[in-house]
């Protein structure tokens, strides 16, 4: 006779014999899930992602989690949705956390920070090498409980309305920028501002701010930011990769079910790679758009520039650390999670991209 | 009043009012799925793995899809278990779709081929630019449906008892190296051999085969081939990333409902991220083990095998495509997306990496 193994899951109560299955005793009672979000609605690639992340738990659990979605501004403001979950007004938010780091610096890790981690890096320290405690720890402080729920990756640097050849080229620019890398900026010279995606256009059109940064192509097309400026700059030094946040009400969290909670997990798992996985897909062909359709003028920052943004970062990083324990702890344990996670990639898909790239002459 | 849009998707049928709840009515049948896979039991990083999405699919769906795991051994043979779910024994099997390039060349495309895409891009591939779609033309030649279900990353490229400084000193090897790899050093004079996992180590130590690849830091480690080979060279032209399958009986698949087929996508799609994001965690760790445990000696190919390595590719993409239309299409609409999503790729993830390492001495 066959070995037959059942896997078994503590708790889960699941595994049973094959051949003697009965009807699985399911609850059947439902649960109201309210979701506000900082994208506006049908924005592309993120608002559309938040939105699917929203179906998708309906549909999972048939109903028994039935979400309710709102976007930017239609139960709340984009920068309110922080407050409505902590009171408990609404269940979850689908923001970028660093846009609370006005509340808490630790914050901006679980989102992205300068010279910091990509997404895959990111998402391995926050899985599998204890990101994720850290990041219950700082939402815990606030009575929330986040798992990452969507990512864009290494962003462009962003939208100049002249050319940057050095640091020096910076002072005195008015720049949407929000996290950490404002906080670069703003050592630099130049002056950061944080504004939602939806204010952002009329902002750079009035020349109310000089630069700007957003996402990547394939969401930034959608802004027509190059109505207004004209150089586009790669690679951002400010969002290297990391993710979004599916902010979920902490007390309402562990009043779920561990099939409850399980079921939030794999949906938010799912998206979060999707929206990276969409972004990636999509970035070449709309920055060719731009290019063709548009006129816009691609531009790579020099290594001497890129210092400075090193220098800077590395400051900001040290009045993090001046701000609490828990910052410190954070930020400590992302920077050395950094350098093994970096080192292994440097000889892997970094090292094969750079050979695969010479020798089919592929990029730049 | 606020507006109240409820997220809707087709056939769902779940978005109700909300204070409107009656208890959803729920399908409570349970279905068996048999999984046979290619990876010994309770293997480091694959194996565990795929033990890991079984047990998912039951947790999520409260049992009422029951699975039921074999490893490698435990009901068929590794390499038997792409018969196993066609002939409807079993219904899916988790393993590395190029092993059955044997049976149509278009399968190497769905788990990593030569000089190909990175993890990150075949995932835009298969999820957003096509590629899936013609995964599902290939695989239903044989009566399959397949899905991702776990990656690795670019692995190493390999373990060698001499020093590698040019194609030259592959000539004769006896190297242990599956799917197109194989081919490719075929073309530079080696004798590849396909090997399943548990089989590599005793031919390794008995000199049967000179050299092996098998993933990387993570996976190598637990598989003691430093005691046979000494030098362990990066980075792998061979396989740059892909995923691997869940491979579905195509009847069976087809019987199911839109949320069993939603059910098993998630679980899926979370695993294999997670199965990636593990290995690119426990790589570094594992790598600094083996040079300090075991006085492993890395080495990086030079630009010239890597050279070398092209042009055997190139040519056996042409074999490839002289196979038959399907493996031509595959093979076209594949090196096509390579070029526009590694050049992307290429201002993103690769030059922010190349630049902060740089700047941070990060890696080599």
């Amino acid at each position: 006779m066959k070995r037959r193994d059942f896997l078994k899951k503590a708790g889960t109560g699941t595994a049973v014999a094959a051949g003697a299955l009965a009807a699985p005793a399911i609850a059947s009672q439902s649960r109201e899930m309210t979701i506000v979000s900082t994208w506006p609605r049908d924005f592309p690639g993120l608002g559309i992602s938040a939105q699917r992340l929203a179906a998708r738990i309906t549909e999972l659990s048939e109903g028994r989690i039935n979400t309710t979605y709102y976007a930017a501004g239609e139960k709340v403001g984009a920068f309110d949705s922080f407050d409505d979950v902590v009171s408990g007004n609404s269940q979850a938010y689908i923001a970028a956390d660093y846009y609370w780091k006005g509340k808490h610096p630790g914050f901006a890790y679980f989102t992205t920070v300068p010279f910091g981690m990509t997404t895959v890096e990111w998402n391995a320290w926050i899985k599998f090498k204890g990101g994720q405690a850290l990041w219950d720890e700082v939402s815990g402080e606030f009575g929330l409980k986040a798992l990452p729920c969507g990512a864009t990756g290494t962003q462009m640097g962003g939208w100049f309305n002249k050319e940057i050849n050095s640091a020096e080229d910076l002072k005195g620019l008015k720049m949407r920028i929000p996290g950490l890398g404002g906080d670069c900026m703003a050592m630099l010279g130049a002056s950061p501002v944080s504004l939602p995606g939806g204010q952002i256009y009329e902002n750079l059109v009035s020349g109310a701010i000089d630069a700007t940064e957003w996402v990547g192509p394939y969401n930034d097309y959608f802004m027509k930011f190059y109505e207004a400026a004209k150089y586009y700059y790669y690679p951002g030094f400010h969002e290297p990769g990391g993710g979004l946040s599916f902010g979920m009400n902490a007390s309402w969290w562990s009043s779920l079910s561990s099939w409850e909670k399980a079921l939030i997990t794999a949906a938010s798992m799912e998206e979060h790679a999707a929206q990276y996985e969409e972004c990636q897909a999509n970035n070449g062909e709309y920055l060719a758009k731009m290019i063709d359709e548009h006129g816009v003028v691609i531009k790579e920052f020099s290594d001497d520039t890129f210092d400075s943004f090193g220098e800077a970062a590395a400051e900001v990083f040290e009045n993090v650390r001046d701000h609490s324990a828990l910052a410190k702890k954070i930020n400590d344990d992302f920077q050395a999670n950094l350098r093994e996670l970096g080192a292994w990639q440097s000889i892997a898909e970094v090292a094969f991209s750079t050979q695969r790239n010479r020798v089919l002459e592929i990029g730049g």
